[in-house]
């Protein structure tokens, strides 16, 4: 049986995503964008310039004049995701501590749901061995520390309050890590359990 | 200056490792606790067959025999050190369960403590994004939550209980990770946070 010949053509996977010109700031968010879903569906290995142009609807060269290499590109990208996860999770300064953490964590949960693909491959995934890569993650671990530190009220972290607080980011990690494999408790629900281990390990935090 | 031509050779790199025959469990043993080691140090794409043969006091071709490939030897020594792990921390049926939780963790802390690098490695490195490594690290996990759940006398475990438990997981691994890169906290008390951690956490599985 003949296939269809445009099935053999070299065209670029993403035929629907039209090159368009743009600011160019958007112009990297969206090249970022494009990266950070292509992270999440593949072995990065397997994924070119090539591909991530394409599916960003821009061409090869616009990709390399913003990142001259495959390793700028990804390095961009998680950095980018640690940034907007970031800025998605800090609470309003002028809530109370507990609605200020149920706004956190809903928001975290949100961030997860909707880069569930690259939150496993980042966390999971081979680009987690670049050490680069480690450091922007490692980065964000601290960052959650430093502010339940600050929700817990602690004005100087001892190191055995540090390991509590870095253990719960493990089970931050590990809960969401669960849920986007299986997605068998609403995400209302994961919010509440992640709410209620802050409170059950404060006062172990607090010892 | 001329250089010593012992150093130009394409000596073994560790002379220090005589040859010598052992039982094939024995050899088998040692070829894979080569490998665990050496999968802590370095890069894994950096490590070659000779390398690892050469550690372990053997020849390749012996390597070779019980390894026909690279990938097979460190999925073996994965998969060794995850029932090492197991093995280590399976407390003994007759014990109260706080005492059995307490042995458990001690012994969960010391294995860590004795292979940091490789802990480290699998956890963190590109190894993990290999799916069949990843296979064997979600069993353990597995493995550690069902024992939880037994632990805190859970008959059927729902999925949100499962996300209490498999959070903790995180908790310990995140604790764990923190402590073998800073280790500022005394083993004993590592141990403490994690039995408190598990008992703060107790209520929130059974709710």
């Amino acid at each position: 049986m003949a296939r269809h010949p445009a099935l053999e053509s070299d065209a670029p996977l993403a035929r629907a995503a039209p090159r368009r010109r743009l600011a160019v700031d958007d112009r990297r968010r969206e090249l970022l964008g494009a990266c950070l879903e292509l992270i999440g569906t593949r072995p990065w290995d397997e994924v070119s310039m090539a591909d991530v142009a394409s599916a960003a609807g821009a061409s090869k060269p616009l990709l390399y004049h913003y990142f001259p290499t495959k390793s700028d590109l990804y390095l961009a990208a998680v950095r980018a995701a640690a940034d907007e996860l970031r800025a998605a999770t800090t609470p309003a300064g002028d809530l109370p501590p507990r609605l200020a953490l149920q706004r956190g964590l809903t928001a975290h949960v949100d961030w997860v749901d909707a880069n569930a693909d690259a939150y496993r491959a980042v966390l999971q995934g081979g680009l987690s061995s670049d050490p680069r890569v480690h450091a922007i993650i490692e980065e964000s671990r601290a960052d959650v520390v430093a502010r339940l530190a600050h929700g817990f009220g602690l004005q100087r972290v001892t190191p055995a309050q540090r390991t509590v607080l870095r253990g719960w980011v493990g089970f931050l990690e590990g809960a969401c890590l669960d849920w986007v494999q299986r997605r068998d408790v609403p995400k209302s629900r994961l919010v509440r359990i992640l709410a209620a281990s802050v409170a059950a390990l404060a006062p172990v935090a607090r010892a």
